[in-house]
């Protein structure tokens, strides 16, 4: 591969991390690292992790270098306030139905995205929590098989992070990436973050509470998942923005942007 | 999933058999045991393990019957004997170029092909000898990091059992696409319909040039686009349309709905 092709493909896969939430057992930790480096990935995000010890270290075998770099937050908003795209992994819920991918359509999506990705991984024994679930453009789940579903973590991140290396390398081999570099440096212009679309939420909540629309939670929920799934532009945002902007004006309530 | 086609998908695993050859640490037997399972594979090939003991079933969690009803062989040629597709993980070695396939492939080949089939792993210090892989008829090979591309036996186990099961499920959904039966009879009622969405845009539009907000076509035109990209459904439409009215209702506009 080219020089600049390969820096290209580094670039690729530096915008992707996986983000690992309330992980319980340190061991975990290193094996996910070592899935990941094996397919490319360097990126580790651990939210509140319970211990990251020798132990971790231990079973990242040669990915110790992931280990030792990675990013530990306290939030989970802190993980993905920069990402632009959100996937979190769950199991195949019902509330969730029209959100729901596979790894291979996960890994499609990634590797055409434009901005920071986050692959995130809920706790060992409860996954992510209902609140997490609803700040994910996108609920992963692994066609396993349904009498027996119990991937270990580690396993998990090696499957999905192979999906995102295929989906990367696939794209990598259809398109020639020059055209690319503009627009990979100008990724997090283009989509809105989590962090400005939690702004947008909680001034929506805010105006149509003031309006006597919104009186319980549901109707929230439906909104994040309909704005979520269509991952908004940031031009698109301040459209919608305006439009809530000029309803206060009307109404005299006091105003949010100011 | 009608029960004879549940039958004939039980079938098509059962073809399939993963065999380990030589395997040194019998954790490892345990851990690939609980890979397969997870993907709806259940026969298991033991060349000359080292060991099976207390360890392999306490690294199959729940795929314990995996590992104990595992056919325990002498010989590489024993375990292959009746198959007719044997498939070797290899290294990318350069005496084996022609018949090297990658996880995708080998998925699809296995899916379509009527017979016995091999997945064959090596010894984890030093894979398969020669004369073994020579008796493959293809050789697999993980696209992995080539920087660091050392996945551990049940990680590999775990990312081709994947492949089979996305190549059995991919041919099965070709002949009859199982999961999309309730989706296709329930889609005329669950997504908003173009007139019910062009109601809506027309409602929105009124709505916000009386508020001063929209004075031009470009602002419907990014609406209409961030709209439809994400096929509204209908419950979701019904509360952009309140929330359009609860603006109108304040602004004693008057109400396109009544």
């Amino acid at each position: 591969m080219p020089a600049i092709l390969g820096q290209i493909m580094k670039l690729m896969f530096e915008h992707i991390r996986v983000v690992l939430v309330e992980t319980s057992h340190s061991g975990n930790i290193g094996s996910a690292a070592r899935a990941m480096k094996t397919m490319g990935f360097s990126q580790l995000y651990l939210v509140s992790p319970k211990l990251v010890d020798e132990q971790s270290i231990a079973l990242s075998a040669g990915a110790e270098d992931v280990v030792r770099s990675a990013h530990i937050v306290s939030s989970f908003d802190e993980a993905i306030a920069d990402c632009s795209l959100v996937i979190g992994t769950s199991a195949r819920l019902r509330h969730l139905q029209n959100t729901l991918i596979e790894p291979r359509r996960c890994g499609e999506k990634v590797a055409t995205h434009k901005g920071n990705v986050a692959i995130v991984f809920g706790r060992e024994r409860v996954g992510l929590h209902n609140d997490e679930l609803l700040k994910c453009h996108y609920h992963l789940t692994i066609p396993a098989n349904p009498d027996y579903s119990s991937l270990n973590l580690a396993m998990a991140v090696q499957l999905i992070c192979y999906e995102l290396r295929m989906g990367l390398l696939t794209k990598e081999n259809n398109v020639i990436p020059f055209s690319l570099i503009g627009e990979i440096n100008n990724a997090e212009n283009h989509y809105a973050t989590s962090q400005e679309m939690e702004y947008f939420f909680t001034h929506t909540e805010q105006v149509y509470k003031s309006l006597g629309f919104i009186q319980n939670q549901g109707v929230m929920q439906k909104l994040r998942r309909l704005y979520l799934r269509s991952n908004v532009e940031k031009n698109e945002l301040n459209i919608l923005r305006g439009m809530l902007s000029s309803v206060e004006k009307q109404l005299n309530l006091p105003n949010m942007d100011s």
